[in-house]
């Protein structure tokens, strides 16, 4: 079985040019099958600021409406895909940028109404119901995989009736690492603004290098993790639940080490 | 060998909703391998000038500063190209947006500047000159093809060291159905706002059926074509001297004829 790194970027990567430019660099340089996963950034932000096109929350939570559904296509899907595609091609990495409308990777509906409308939000569905093997989206990303072709994927999907949804990224890095576990030793990646999960969340230095189901419930009892980072371990230990051989969670600058064995951040297996 | 159609439409179809949806369920049930170009449309001029971007021109032709390649990015390969993808995917057509960068299906160089600097828009190079049977770039698409799927180009192409640039449709279309005719029996199929090639510009009953190279010289002695369509007709016959097998010039909402033998509007071989 051929190994394939799925690897999620987040908007601490892509708002700044150097890091960006630095974390291409050493993506294009991985040699087995990747995929890339990028979230939106601060961009869409600023350019729906730029349309007039106010920021709605409801408690906190961002809402999708029709004007920003199409902002986010525009800037996640367009801007943001295509240049890092672009600036992947000049590496000699032959990416191909995609939503999961494109080939229908990656199937979703838009999130039901209950106390709150997020609007155009795409829960993705989940594979294992669906039938993995069945699936043509992702027998085509497949395709393309087999093709030497690295898939760059923008955090939208669609409904399947023609209406775009924007997708949170993580959710879309674990979907795609789950659904391609059955053809290759997929290792998920998440880049994050810390060097792994800390014990202590102000010290870089604290990273725990391994967590293992039994580690985690000790971690947990002795309430030694911070709780921003819960969430991610869950959803690492969703992926594996899933059949993906192993999460790394670390930093989008030491991404050389963590294609390796000898990696650094922490690894959930 | 399979007949492929490469279609091509501008804006009269892509800036009202009506003709966009009627077009695309039109597209969508061709049976036969098929590749749609799309144009820009008006919607990137509105959105620059939202954003306060000016349009400039020198000498009545559009110059595409780095402002507006970010526009025409974000609006053509984003907003546009995956609506429309979305749109065909409802309608069970398993569409893949791209632009030239994606999978390197079309590099092309900034245009040299001589008396003007257009800015970021690329000129096509050659598939002739490079050799098409070694273009990693056409074999893709042509992956892409064979495994059921339909390629929709949005109207840029990339230079290679990490730019975008801003493309005709028109040139992309036919560079794109040259370079597939050594492996597909090819109709290029430009949709515009008028029926055909007319002897009467303003009566679109008006329709010359064939144009050869013989009938062409004729009609251009008797001066019976109005100027305008004439680099249309040229751009035909250099695709076919490039291996296409057959042009056809017409009105998008003839498209269901226009893929059979029964065409309507000018057929150019």
């Amino acid at each position: 079985m051929h190994k394939l790194f799925v690897i999620k970027i987040g908007g601490n990567v892509i708002d700044d040019e150097d890091n960006l430019s630095s974390f291409l660099d050493k993506f294009a340089a991985v040699g087995d099958k990747k995929l890339l996963v990028h979230g939106g950034g601060k961009i869409a932000t600023r350019i729906g600021d730029q349309l007039g096109i106010e920021s709605k929350y409801v408690n906190g939570r961002r809402i999708t409406d029709a004007a920003t559904i199409d902002v986010v296509t525009m800037v996640y899907g367009g801007l943001v895909n295509k240049k890092m595609v672009a600036q992947l091609q000049a590496r000699h990495c032959n990416a191909i940028g995609l939503t999961g409308a494109d080939a229908n990777v990656l199937p979703a509906i838009k999130r039901p109404v209950k106390d709150i409308d997020y609007g155009f939000v795409g829960d993705v569905v989940s594979r294992e119901a669906s039938g993995v093997s069945k699936d043509p989206g992702i027998v085509s990303l497949k395709t393309l995989l087999e093709a030497g072709l690295t898939p760059v994927m923008a955090p939208l999907t669609h409904d399947g009736k023609g209406q775009m949804l924007n997708t949170n990224a993580d959710t879309i890095a674990s979907s795609l690492a789950v659904a391609l576990s059955p053809y290759y030793e997929v290792r998920l990646i998440y880049c994050f603004e810390k060097k792994g999960v800390l014990e202590n969340a102000d010290d870089n230095n604290s990273v725990i290098p391994l967590i293992t189901k039994d580690i985690y419930k000790r971690l947990m009892n002795e309430k030694r993790l911070f709780d921003g980072i819960l969430p991610k371990i869950d959803n690492a230990f969703a992926a594996i639940d899933g059949g993906v051989n192993e999460v790394l969670i670390g930093d989008a600058a030491d991404l050389q080490q963590n294609v390796t064995a000898v990696t650094k951040g922490t690894l959930i297996k």
